[in-house]
């Protein structure tokens, strides 16, 4: 009998790092346990990407769970704070002013597109699920290098979390489970996560970055003005890679 | 003008602990902002039980929010899994009797009412909730005197939730709050509780602590055999109190 394949839980956005997540922890054999949060973002595209990107990798579960963060709200994704968008004289066309003109978005402060304890609240959830379907390792698609102003991808919030899971479960306090969060992109730039889910199969085109779509035509399209579009067309560019998004 | 009065977020079951809980958090002088967990319960008297307890107390805002656990299921709370039951002949009606032969619940085995992370679940979502209030103080009901087959109530587990808390969050990283998990009851029995909450003025007829209700004639009545039941009917005979929600 061949040996039974260890589980995980993924949480799963619809964005390229999460899916990128999801596909590293298929690559390394894990049986995946998509889990994506339905929690009032204002706008469904990245859940229908993420059933998208659950289906294509052929998980073994993918489960939409209701939160209403909107409830809570304080922030841009979830209440009625505007997103913020570079002005248009800044949407530079040629890739080669593009890379060299719009930095990164400014890491020493923290976005309003941070959603209060997000990250939290999501591993929780996954902890939970883990700990129903036995499975003991929980990937996340926290990354800090392009995005460092979000407090809840460091790596140091990462191993506090994984500490508080063991002492939280049932299972971990009888010695059934010892749960380990995997970030396998923490360290990654956006351009090294697009080769590497490239490089695992990952198809880009059923990935959604964007914070603010217009919904135009009966379809979502991407704003490109918002910091998640600008991170997205850099790390393409920097890839030396069509964003297939974009082909379209 | 008049000092501003400091906010606490009360995670509020509408049991008899988190409602205590909730009072001595507005008599050490915290104005509240109570959250209900609505995670999919079989039944909502409970739910029904925390709004009028919020009302009565007069808190400043009651949230109740809507998270899908049953989805997740894994516990007798939010699943198929049958409540375990006293069988009717332990079922003692004289009070002495009763508080000699019938036993805490055993603590050395985690019930099947556990709910997998539950509370870090709970903590995640008021930690939310506490960091767009500006509240910096969460208040839990957790015990684990009577009850300590549940992990996720122990101190150790509260700490490194606290630990974890103050790396997650915008207002922790920016030196703006700094977060701390009361568990004011975590050492104390089930009578002391008792009586703690009839110093501070908790209507114990407006709590609700039965797992697993029987609904007749138009309304839910406690099963009186649930190691709920039972705990809370010790409580109120070793507080040398009648519990008023027996006595209507």
């Amino acid at each position: 009998m061949p040996a039974k394949r260890k589980k995980a839980v993924t949480l799963l956005s619809g964005g390229i790092d999460s899916t990128t997540a999801m596909h590293i922890a298929h690559s390394e054999g894990f049986e995946i346990y998509a889990l994506t949060i339905d929690y009032g973002q204002r706008h469904d595209a990245e859940l229908e990407m993420a059933r998208r990107c659950a289906e294509r990798l052929g998980v073994k579960e993918h489960l939409l769970l209701p939160v209403g963060l909107r409830h809570i709200g304080g922030s841009a994704l979830t209440s009625d704070i505007e997103v913020p968008k570079r002005v248009k004289s800044e949407d530079l066309k040629e890739d080669s002013e593009f890379n060299s003109k719009i930095q990164t978005p400014d890491s020493s402060t923290i976005p309003v597109t941070y959603v209060p304890a997000r990250n939290t609240i999501f591993l929780s959830l996954a902890l939970a699920w883990a700990e129903v379907t036995e499975a003991e390792d929980i990937f996340i698609g926290a990354n800090v290098l392009d995005y460092s102003g979000y407090p809840d991808c460091r790596p140091e919030y990462l191993d506090a979390f994984e500490k508080m899971a063991n002492l939280a479960t049932k299972a971990a306090v009888e010695n059934k489970a010892r749960y380990k969060i995997h970030a396998p992109l923490i360290k990654m730039t956006k351009a090294e996560i697009i080769r590497k889910g490239a490089e695992l199969g990952v198809d880009h085109s059923l990935t959604w970055s964007c914070y603010s779509p217009i919904f135009l035509n009966g379809r979502y399209s991407p704003c490109t003005l918002c910091d998640s579009c600008i991170l997205r067309k850099k790390g393409f560019n920097e890839a030396g890679m069509i964003d297939p998004a974009e082909a379209v």
